[in-house]
């Protein structure tokens, strides 16, 4: 993406962003604590952590991370952030060991969660990003919504109306948005619809331009059959659901072309004609953006009244607290953050 | 993949490499001049195209290339090659022009086809080679097979016995296979089966060893749903159709790991650790190698009882004829040939 956000900006956001705990026994502090130690080196914009500080304490302790930890409250965040990673608490205290999530655990990551979306409705953070959780652990404690996302969309809701959040997965190389997410192929292929890929090209449409500052984006859309159904011998539903879609998306005004062959529509020189790139099914956007950017690619949530990033990996109870874990991730998440934040700003 | 056929190799093929016409009125012609043209540049094992004289002289003349042309059998294309392009007559002539397919396309292209298995089974060739057919002119001209590679394999039969073809793309950086190929995403769920699987994995293991000289090969299987299935929460085909046809290759004795997500198999780390990737469908193979070589993926057939590259697009008709014919994925077909039929001399 030729444009304003793959490129380091000097802007930074007036507020500090609110990062959520994640599962406690999860590699989310173990990150958290390796992102704050490379602020300098990679100018990170100002984070507070919402959670429990003696538990970021002893993971750092466990880590042998020499850091400082300020209880703050968000208004200090951005102070503080130079010479201590600043956690605001929650009031959930977390126990459970690196690797072992226990009763803790659940009450602890939903708290951070709903109390970042609060803060950042309220003007007091800049943007969400979020630390993984672990599905497994907040449905044994009564969790019932199909996965993070849901819930923050949930938690989005203005008079009952619940926003319809979108999917992308980001870097400086690629973005993409599947339509159908987390579903089988064949229950993808049912999904499908035109409507679906209307309404989700909408929002990506409208959120490049006032999250992303593209002035004009241009939105590349795949078939979802092998050749885009090469004219109908090799499937129909380009003819049936994508084209109509397409219709419907251009009568908008909005630049969006296809449907496109999937397998050559991400090649260096491909990804230079479109800024984002909406695919009909998981792995079919996946697949590229981790075969070129597998370290550093960013979930991002579209269609939420706040801006919320994500790293793309999971929490890894197997290196908690080794120091073994990655957080090129959580800092791509946390430079996008903070560049989205300041562009609304 | 870190193997033979991953790095130029001094060894010469024994014999040429019959190279087909493909559709004379595509840039078949066109992509061989240039080629023959890089012919000491590049070190090229010597071809011979199976086709007819004139054609390729009015296409030479139409782009501007001052080449020789030889007439000549197959045993004397070694030793032509390295001053004349050399050209075994098939007997059709071939009258299109570029860009405009006629009466005499389909006759010439089958004939080229046909020759080129006579040649290499009979010991005269070491490899074939095709150019790009026009499926539409071969049908217009009754032609009733599904396409290029199906065709080869009825001409391969062997006491009535048609061999099952497998689709390799092959590039330096990743090889992959798609089991189920140019269907529709519910007919390719409909199609994947145990068996399928199998079969094709079994002429995988064996090529790999035979064609490619991998003594050990390590074959990396992906799931059909994202998350390959995620434990049966997204799909339940790894379960039942996939991990059982893993416990038979097992049994064989091949190194067959699987089922794994599709979205985090193919980045640089990930690709050094298997020869090739085997995929449930078209996209999920093609997808990734096209993203990481685009230009110099080459298309081998498996499990036919010659060896048989292809480069790795269609005919073009739009540009035959004015020279923006990019030859990379033919001068890569013809390395790769050269390579695997020197491992067999």
């Amino acid at each position: 993406m030729a444009k304003p956000l793959s490129e380091p900006s000097a802007a930074r956001p007036a507020k500090p962003l609110a990062l959520t705990l994640g599962e406690p026994a999860g590699i989310g502090p173990d990150i958290t604590i390796a992102a704050w130690l490379r602020r300098r080196e990679l100018n990170l914009p100002a984070f507070y952590l919402l959670g429990d500080e003696a538990l970021i304490a002893r993971r750092a302790q466990a880590l042998g991370a020499d850091i400082r930890i300020a209880a703050v409250s968000p208004s200090e965040a951005a102070s503080a952030f130079t010479d201590a990673l600043p956690v605001v608490a929650t009031g959930e205290r977390a126990s459970a060991e690196p690797g072992k999530p226990d009763a803790s655990s659940a009450p602890a990551a939903l708290a951070s969660i709903r109390q970042a979306v609060i803060d950042v409705r309220a003007g007091r953070a800049g943007a969400v990003v979020t630390n993984p959780i672990a599905k497994s652990v907040l449905y044994r404690a009564g969790f019932r919504h199909p996965g993070h996302t849901e819930f923050l969309a949930e938690l989005a809701a203005e008079n009952g109306r619940v926003p319809q959040p979108v999917m992308m997965l980001w870097s400086p190389q690629l973005a993409v948005v599947p339509v159908t997410i987390h579903v089988s192929m064949r229950d993808a292929l049912t999904q499908l619809t035109s409507e679906l890929i209307v309404s989700t090209v909408r929002i990506v449409a409208t959120e490049l331009k006032s999250r992303f500052g593209i002035a004009k984006p241009r939105i590349a859309i795949s078939g979802l059959n092998p050749h885009a159904g090469e004219d109908g011998s090799l499937g129909h539903e380009e003819q049936t659901v994508i084209a109509p879609a397409l219709k419907v998306l251009r009568n908008d005004g909005i630049e969006a072309r296809g449907p496109l062959p999937a397998d050559t529509m991400f090649h260096g020189a491909a990804r230079q004609t479109y800024d984002c790139a909406v695919c009909m099914y998981h792995d079919q956007a996946l697949i590229p953006i981790k075969t070129v950017a597998f370290d550093d690619a960013v979930n991002v949530t579209l269609g939420l009244p706040f801006i919320r990033t994500s790293p793309d990996h999971g929490t890894a109870f197997d290196i908690a607290g080794t120091g073994k874990a990655n957080p090129a991730s959580l800092i791509a998440a946390l430079e996008l953050a903070g560049r989205m934040a300041a562009l609304q700003s």
